[in-house]
């Protein structure tokens, strides 16, 4: 391959223009988990971004990339999808925010409670985080108890308690979290025996996508245990698909399994990139949901609603993750095979929705970070240590033109090995 | 008057039959402070909404309102202004949730550091609460201290610790909120002192807009009193503008005063209605602001910032606030006028862009939920326990017909109370 020898051209004079711009306004030059410096991502991934369409996305220079980010999980029927984004404009032109709800929002949560195996009721908000703090809230509401129980290191939202990072966060703030150990049955029994009486709620992920290491699938027999030891402790099991909502199962994660949450919080893909979350529950948290004071000034806003029935509706019609299969299993036996070939062995871990990438003896994520920026440059966007998402819109044709541009980017950092640099 | 032995009809079949379909699929039917049932709202109330243009809104059922609710504050340039509106279709053409920030988070950031006088950098959330936690996280990661003093009923958010309703909330999650009393210095000083040392913060509304009372313009020396105690003690000034941001002053509220504090929180009104909260602050910030960890799925999205520099820009250009002062006396005196000549003594409190209602002799708001149950009856939407918002679509011909339609609603409340009912 040729490309290998001579990574294309990448221009970057207006992304470098306005980091410099923004590290005067804003603090750190960005923020959150979108940020792209020397430290988080790779060299050649760009901070701002001009536009999207489909399964494509172009930087602020202009260079077009093939978007396995995916917005971090909103975009699950491609970006700039016209189904949603017609269903968006026409409520845009009657009204978005105004002085209460419009009847979208009895239609939408219409459509969940019908969709979502175990909902009987639904509420909505702008955030993630939003969406688990409420099932929190109400889950102390019912119970009237306290103690919180997630597994260590993941991810519920960045609010006081939930944060990864607690520069500003208090030790009453996270007073209340016991952790126990991912598919680890005793470790959950053991937490909540060592709180016994004072559990309100056990709050989980559907399979384990902590950034930085292997994903992993729930063990069947661990979402029974935590379902079983929640009805048997009077504690309320809440399902956090607010990454994976839509990408494994339109029913819910967990249906499958035959395993149903209290309460299920989803956002992110929810109205394909249009501001929402929702959380939806059974019958007996009705009341105690009642009870809470929750809202938000946006929180009852049309259009991200009008955009969110649409993408519902749309994904159950095309099952959207079962349509993503065939392209996400042959981009995963690609890489992989392109790595084993290559001398540089990867594994695409988690489903192949939102796959994430764990290369072997890659404990300093050199090789991650030399890969994707190869790729980077050849127009794939990949990410180092955070799982990746998938849309319907990388289809199998699209997947396949992937995989020359990955082969090429397997080349320079198998070159570079045997170069010594 | 005629109108008043005849109030006029007003259609409700849609509103009763969506109130009916979202008691089933919905926590109570409805939540947060968009609520209007029997026991928050006047009967005539509707809880469903379908359009909006200028300063009018329209009902479910297709009944027409000149809205002083403005989507509770949202609505700073009227509903579907068409300057912002262009500006976010623009950017939705080309890309709105991306798999980072666009330009316009640059450009919005330079936007308000250089129209806000005491800002020097910006950072972008969704809600309001985001944007009020922020501070408080930044300031206790600044100070290393924990405490957060905040005025006595003064709302500051929903989430845990904000939150107005104790219903799922912990002693932990209020365990570091000290209150005071507003516009008292005394209790200010005293409530720091008892907390000598570990304050981190003060949150504080620019006037006091507390629910169901008379709204309070700030004293000046209060303002003054309680920047001289954060400077002395090492504490953070943070101003809520989350209510009040552009309809006061385009500076930031307290700019007249000559008084700075170190971080401001907006949102409502920021993107005439779009999605976004921001939080602009002092240089001695900015590495705080840095190191703590917030973030939201949509909080880079890329419309809600382009219609936000168009709000801005505009508000700064027609000078918002000022432009709405001429309408709201003529509103405040009109209505004051009225409740006088009619025998219902009435006082619109606060500044003239954000009134609230007290009649006298009203401690159970039975005076204020008749007139405006009779004013929404012929098309005007105000609020009996909330304060009100205008817009720059609320202009001064506008307010001569509503004060028509007013003077028919007063006549029909003492009407009533002339016959006893």
């Amino acid at each position: 391959m040729t490309l290998a020898a001579d990574p294309p051209l990448r221009r970057s004079r207006h992304d470098r223009e306005l980091r410099g711009r923004a590290a005067k306004v804003i603090p750190g030059g960005m923020y959150g988990h979108m940020l792209a410096n020397e430290r988080t991502m790779p060299p050649s991934f760009p901070q701002f971004w001009a536009r999207g369409e489909g399964a494509h996305t172009w930087d602020a220079d202009g260079n077009r990339y093939v978007d396995f980010l995916c917005a971090f999980g909103p975009m699950l029927l491609g970006h700039r999808n016209p189904l949603v984004d017609d269903a968006a404009s026409r409520q845009a032109a009657m009204g978005d925010t105004l002085s209460g709800p419009s009847p979208r929002m009895v239609e939408l949560a219409e459509l969940l409670t019908s969709a979502i195996g175990h909902a009987d009721w639904a509420m909505f908000a702008k955030n993630g985080t939003d969406a688990t703090s409420t099932a929190v809230r109400i889950a102390r509401a019912a119970t009237g108890r306290t103690k919180l129980l997630k597994a260590a290191v993941a991810y519920h939202g960045a609010n006081d308690w939930f944060t990864p990072r607690y520069a500003g966060v208090t030790p009453q703030d996270r007073a209340n979290i016991v952790e126990f150990a991912y598919n680890d049955p005793a470790s959950l029994e053991a937490a909540a025996a060592a709180h016994d009486g004072d559990v309100a709620a056990i709050i989980v992920a559907p399979f384990r996508h902590d950034a930085f290491v292997a994903q992993e699938p729930v063990d069947p027999a661990f979402a029974r245990a935590a379902r079983a030891l929640a009805t048997r402790i009077g504690a309320v099991l809440v399902l956090d698909e607010v990454r994976t909502g839509f990408r494994l199962d339109v029913r819910g994660a967990w249906e499958g399994l035959g395993v149903r949450p209290d309460m299920t919080a989803f956002s992110k893909a929810l109205a394909n990139g249009y501001p929402i979350a929702a959380l939806v529950g059974a019958d007996a948290l009705r009341a105690a949901a009642s009870e809470i004071y929750v809202t938000g000034s946006f929180w009852y806003s049309a259009v991200p609603m009008a955009a969110a029935i649409a993408t519902v509706q749309h994904a159950i019609e095309i099952d959207a993750p079962a349509l993503m299969k065939e392209p996400g299993e042959r981009f995963r036996a690609g890489l992989e095979a392109q790595g084993d070939r290559y001398g540089l062995p990867v594994r695409l871990t988690g489903p192949v929705q939102m796959p994430l990438l764990i290369f072997a003896d890659d404990p300093d994520k050199s090789t991650a970070f030399a890969f994707t920026d190869a790729a980077a440059r050849r127009g794939v966007l990949l990410h180092p240590w955070h799982n990746m998402f998938l849309s319907t819109a990388h289809t199998v044709e699209l997947v396949d033109e992937v995989l020359t541009l990955t082969d090429a980017a397997f080349a320079e950092v198998a070159a570079a090995r045997r170069a010594g640099s």
